[in-house]
């Protein structure tokens, strides 16, 4: 646990994609993340409630990008994934094209960047982190934009993530209500796929917890400590992405942008009942780990409370017992007891007195 | 209470429910609680202050719901008991027949959701948590959904509890003004049955804390440290099922909503008064808790300490003395004292002003 | 400390008196005290600037209620004193006669009642908690309620108590501007006389902090651990009978009801004043608590320490030298040493450089 | 620290002047300070730009109060300074004459206030506490309460202090932009000098940390944690006194009271700016002197163990060779090993061989 | 740790600094810096989108602050940069020409100043905190103070630091939007170059967390205790420095103040989503700090209880087998054990048995 080993979700140079950055003008656009050089691809996805159009766009070519001009205008509502950032060039383009701020398209590719909502006029574009375990059990954090601008709600990820992959068949297979509804359902359901996703995390923490509880009661370790902490920091990190989410879904509750329709208000009071549920989970997940930490000190106490008196009875049992031998062990030429025919015996019954006396005496004090 | 017993009231196989709705569309009426296949009943008490008038309807005929559709037409007060929710193509069907929206039928039946209030043109929902005490004195939280809409009041919940028995009561007895009042008032009374009933669980909360205050106080074993650490989940366990309803309340009173009379709203200021001395209560309870563990951590150190003086008596008296008798059991040819006729009652007399020595010296330091 | 004594003062049979209540209707009148019973007088005091008049009713005849609603229509100030709520059904009357909601006629019954402020078209409700120290200095959390309504101020109370004594002789013996104000003053007069007695209480909190931390700092005992939990408990209690007070002030200050004038709320701000000074001092003596465990905490390591260090330096220097004298008690058949005229002695020089070596070691850490 | 000397800063009966007050009515002006019987002076100073008199005033002629009303109509900028507020018939004779409200007056001399402002029709009033360190360093606060009317600053205090002194220096010297300002600009800077003070005692309780600090680190006695004790406690108090001010010029500069111009507000700004940045060191120096006492507990802790290892590691090695040299001094008839010729020395180096092997073992176990 | 070295970037006098200042004239122009009698330099850039042009004025000529008035008065972009604040009659003067208020002025060289931000009719000024580490790694915070008034913007600062260089260079190469646009956009500029510095300061403190993460976890001294300390108390220090700012950010976002154009906050929204990710961190490093001091103290226990095990193993093995070896070291006369020819084998047997069965009892209390 002390060390740690290099992970391939983790960003081995973060530190110094920062300092390039550093002295950079605002709006300037440069991919935060560590998967540089990975290629990147645009899904589209065109539907309204009778047909559905999906097509993979090559970033390569001008083509592309004037088809998805053609799509945003458009009145079927359409869903362009792009998948891998670290081609600034192209994002930078198919911002422009989609009209985007330079602010946005800079935030689209800044895998850094903080959970957030912020308005425009034409489009509304948020950052959030999808949150899910690796092979290793471990958790990751990708960093996720979402654009909801007129018909169209545009998706920036690093990876092919199954996290929407629910969505996806719900479309394409026709279930439920999306495919009658526009776009700004489709950016409700996004989130709520990803604030879905938040609940197999917390389901983790919540094993992890109830796995260190049955260690510190049954069999505390020096290790177990760092366990703890360890399970503390997760749940700051986790606290760290999720927390400003129930604000940012309150704020476009509260917004009255026109790309927010009433009903889907609706749907976001839903998503944002879970929000406020998943942090009072980790509230709750928080003050259990401190619990935790309380509970496996109180346990090393309590075992050296139990060193203390095996050490304590075994001495004051036979210091005073070895103190009376030594005494008949003394060579002085005028010893009247030692020449006593039964000396040796009284000695036995003087020792073994003691010796009853003193387990009485712990006895009574209940330490034995 | 390291190992947890199989509870049947706890649900056994609650991650797996979670994942099944993960992907599913919101709005998707999927039954989360753990008492699949269990019987639907429906109760209706259709009353006015001259007449009261029960029934039971079948779920299986389509004659329920028209009967039902009826009631809520007529200018009566209707009460709908919902008893057993597995059964989900009713529960929407019913959700249908009563103008309920999608998602609120979904949360009729969600127990996991967290207790909210939802205000929609024609009704609005509740959510709350139902809190008693099991046979083994455990704490057991029911799901209830409430809606209130014009002339009825709908209420789903898991088991034909007896929550609102007192209720019922009052109602066919014609017993206070319930009778004479309408709809929004038997929500309040619900409300005010199911806000009552946290007093019994919170006294038992508070039965147990001082029960461990002697148990700390008294005879503090490891096993009482665990005990502290399961109240403090406990404490932290109800106050997320009973923290929202203040709030909840208060948007209630504050809520401008037609359904919600101004004389409704004394009463519901009343039901705001028990909430907030309900959160009092937990917020001392917790503190309590935290200060039962730092009392049980004190208690340790004391005893330590107790135990270390014992050691350090025993140890400081008899090792010099041992350390005399040793000199005197020397072999070397020439030991003066050893000649001495008296020699050996010098020896004891010194080592009784030794042994008088220390036993002062301990005295003056109030180790004795 | 650990075993509570049965006090006169407490409520013995609290939980079925709350139990009693549940399931019945909201506004019915139940007595939640523990002094059942007990006979109910009512006192009569009625004032202007010139002339003032003093009468006891009897509570069982029907011409004192027919004198009270008299009363309440003269236009001078009427301060009704009701002492003893044992008598429901007299209490009820007396609501009724006073046109109060039955909502108010039931809290000022119930004993139980948290501080509140509820304002209705004609007359302000408020329930207090009177604190005072008992005559085994316990505190003690007595309920009153308070009503203002046209040119009346009736008082609830459980006994003919001496908080308000200083106020009665004012009106008597015409000190102060009371008898030339209005009954709204009078509210406030009797709001500032409750406030003001939560400073004995208060003080007796503070003598209490200052004893124990002369305990903790000149002889801590096992018991002075209890006395502090005790003391945060105490301070816990307070608290929820007093916190509440200071916003309860603060919304008659913004009330707009027409009972209040501009000019008693000049004289709210300063009982708002007192409410806040309070609540701090609250504060400050909760943090004290806290640091008092603290510092008993570290005293109690220290102490170990000290007895660690005693039992050390014993041990250190004797073990040694036991061991050395052990050597010279061993019976080998040739052991060069003990045939040397001057071993014994030898050994005595060798022993003694040991023992002054490691006084001097110990000196050097600073354990001696 | 333990035991308080007697000192003259501290109110010796401060209970009986509480009690005293219980039960008078509001506005009754009792004075609450310990100075009883001590002399009242009025200096007046009356400036405009071009001219200023300064004066002393008898309390205990008419003409002062009648010279007091006609200063206070005339035009020019007057600072009344009341020093000595134990003569409380003058003090309220001189409120009337100023047109106080009895509250206002009551305030003035009661010198348990809390820091206050309050608005009047035709005057602000504030109280505040003056802090600075006595001779021997220790913490005083100084009741001090200040008066803006049109044109006119009274200020009641208990000494002829020095806080105010540069600014009296000022306004003589014609120094910065004083003379040229109305009065409301002499409340500010009055307020702004108390400010400026609180600097100096937070610097003192700076020092305390730095010095504990280094006492914790180097040196940490049992008399250290009473002392970090005692700073927890004056950062307490010092909180109480200083907290309320920021809020309090907050709402002055929130204020639309005609007597404090537009112009002040910019200082007024200024003056909270330093409100906050006090009450952020206060915040600091508590988590500092929170950190220095676990510092403290985890030094205690360390020491502790150093003692435990020197025990271990003297009884470890020694007690297993007096076991060896025992089990030769002991007399039976046939042990083999006392005939062989160098049993002696091969005892010896076996001893010598275990006491190595033991060296090693706590080497690697870096306790040597 | 214990002992700071004096370090040329702490100032040596602060104290005297303040004290000179106590009693002044709030808007007294004093220099509270500790580089007194440092050379003051003006360095001056103006531009707009087709030129640029640098120069540095000389401070002692009056024809430097006529250059300025001209510069101000012209419609291009003009940055002024005050380098040195030691001469505080220039700095009047200079501030006086720019139509500063004095307050601003005396802010402006107050290097003591806490971050803040002032709105005046015909500008806005603000005062912030550099953050960078020096040679030695130490935190060092320079004050900084920004002028936005129409087309100029003024930089005071102690010296010619490079937070501001690529800043420069963007200019100076018309890299980004930045001469484009107006100087909103340059006082945005440089704070959000101030703001990006602190993210240096925030992975220098996450590098040592994680560095005494390790030292804790693997090898924890004495020290690691105090280096925590430090940590804590840096943590501290930064989060006063740069708490306020979101809430600054958060003010001129707000603002309506015509100098700030609705395009530029969108920027400035942008440097508060960093602003309260910082934030976020500082929050999180503080709950990793005290974690780690947590984790030191359970460490420390830890090895105590080790410590004590290996004590109470050596101590209980061996005392019993020195009291048997004792007890056949006693001189007896009669002791009929030491007769039989096998008694010392016996003896050797009894203690091999007893060694044996104290290791199966320490085995099964997993003490080994």
């Amino acid at each position: 646990m002390a060390k740690k080993k290099p992970n391939k979700n983790t960003p081995p140079k973060k530190h110094s994609k920062r300092h390039q950055k550093m002295g950079k003008a605002p709006g300037t656009v440069i991919y935060m993340g560590y998967r540089d050089g990975g290629s990147t691809s645009v899904n589209v996805l065109e539907y309204d409630e009778n047909s559905i159009l999906e097509r993979t766009i090559d970033p390569d070519t001008p083509d592309g990008l004037t088809f998805i001009e053609e799509l945003t205008a458009s009145p079927t509502t359409t869903w362009i994934d792009v998948i891998g950032l670290s081609d600034e060039s192209f994002v930078e383009k198919l911002g422009k094209t989609l009209g985007l701020n330079p602010l946005s398209i800079e935030d689209a590719v800044n895998t850094n960047q903080r959970a957030k909502i912020d308005e425009y006029d034409n489009y509304i574009f948020g950052v959030f982190k999808m949150l899910y375990l690796d092979a290793e059990n471990e958790l990751v954090a990708e960093h996720v934009a979402l654009v909801l601008s007129k018909n169209t709600v545009v998706v920036f990820q690093e990876l092919k993530d199954d996290v929407f992959n629910g969505l996806r068949d719900r479309i394409t297979n026709k279930t439920g209500r999306i495919r009658s509804r526009s776009a700004d359902y489709l950016f409700f359901a996004l989130l709520d796929a990803i604030i879905d996703h938040y609940y197999v995390v917390l389901e983790n923490v919540n094993l992890k917890i109830e796995l260190l509880e049955e260690e510190v009661y049954e069999n505390p370790k020096s290790r177990t400590a760092h366990k703890i902490q360890e399970l503390k920091k997760e749940v700051l990190r986790i606290r760290r992405y999720v927390y400003p989410v129930k604000e940012l879904v309150n704020k476009l509750i509260d917004s009255e942008h026109e790309l927010i329709s009433k009903d889907t208000k609706l749907f976001l009071r839903d998503a944002m009942d879970h929000s406020t549920e998943i942090n009072e989970s980790l509230q709750i997940y928080r003050e259990m780990s401190m619990s935790l930490m309380e509970m496996y000190m109180s346990n090393i106490s309590n075992k050296m409370n139990e060193v203390m008196k095996v050490l304590t009875i075994m001495a004051s049992i036979f210091i005073p017992l070895t103190f009376i031998v030594g005494v008949y062990g003394m060579n002085f030429d005028n010893m009247p007891e030692l020449k006593m025919p039964n000396g040796y015996f009284y000695v036995w019954g003087l020792m073994l007195i003691i010796f009853i006396g003193l387990l009485i005496y712990f006895k009574k004090k209940r330490w034995l």
